[in-house]
């Protein structure tokens, strides 16, 4: 309950918000709409009442995610197209870190749901809709930077990011996340390299 | 059963395998003992008999995952520490490559197995014993081609194979994996960013 960023939310908030808890606790194995029910303090029957299939309770748990990592990854204050790289580097380091130190249960949330979107299309089209909402933006800011490859390199920025989530949060020896400042030279090396200058 | 490597193995390796399977197909909630016996074909019971408890069959199927990805990224043949850099994108791009070309299955239920082994401590020291056998090699490389910080180079070049391989095979808009020439190119532009080159 501690990184719910929604404290007064809705009936549907406190649902969705409390699955994310319990994804991140306790799998997607974890996961029933019981166990919210429990975890959220309400009645038994209270999730089925409004999300009465697994399918339509998933969906909305995506779409909850989406919610909150957008207002955590300020995607809104991400910089321009011609605000350089320098500028992309900070925010994508600012992002990463706020999203491993504060809130590094949604972190595991968001692993468990891509994995089970392999296997549910439904929630593919909502996880991917996110992502493009994200990568837009620095493939535009790359484009502007002179990349040769705006394309790839926006993958490669975003595999990065994605891979420090990763290995942080549920990899091999996870230990504490590095700080702000070393994920912000991580990915100044990266452009740097990318963009071919020393 | 296509990406099996050993197709003449063991009961248990037999199981595992299946276990792997059916990980990659179902996810963690779909994985019961039951569901291996039938996957593999075997008598109800079976995977029962060798690994009573959900906790035993889990750890058998982290060892038999590091097994088969040992061989898989090819640890046997990473470069040495005086290979240089060229050698180790070469190395390192062949490994993700393989992986998501060859091995898709492998990746999803490796990434299964590590949000697992968030909350179970026994799989967390199999899984992160087999991470250090990875890691140690790159380190000691990164060292001898005069990183100045060999620690944190080694960590974010994992990051990004761990972030390539994540988002090929379970993220945003995964499209087909990138070939190997661009696997390389981009570990390049890392390396290069890394120790300060253009």
């Amino acid at each position: 309950m501690a990184e719910r960023t929604v404290p007064q939310g809705s009936r549907a908030e406190l649902i969705t918000d409390t699955a994310l808890d319990v994804l991140a606790e306790r799998g997607m194995r974890g996961l029933t709409h019981r166990a919210v029910d429990e975890a959220a303090g309400l009645p038994q029957g209270s999730t089925s009442n409004l999300f009465r299939t697994r399918q339509t309770l998933l969906k909305a748990v995506v779409t909850r995610l989406m919610h909150r990592e957008a207002s955590i990854l300020a995607i809104e204050e991400m910089p321009g197209p011609h605000d350089g790289t320098a500028a992309l580097a900070d925010a994508l380091a600012l992002a990463v870190h706020r999203s491993l130190s504060e809130h590094p249960g949604l972190v595991i949330a968001r692993y468990e749901l891509a994995l089970e979107a392999t296997r549910r299309p439904e929630l593919r089209t909502a996880y991917d809709t996110a992502g493009r909402s994200f990568r837009e933006p620095l493939h535009a800011l790359m484009a502007a930077a002179g990349s040769a490859h705006p394309e790839w390199h926006t993958r490669s920025l975003i595999a990065w990011c994605e891979g420090l989530l990763f290995t942080c949060a549920a990899g091999a020896d996870h230990v504490a996340p590095p700080d702000h400042e070393t994920v912000r030279r991580g990915l100044t090396e990266l452009l740097h390299g990318m963009l071919g200058r020393s």
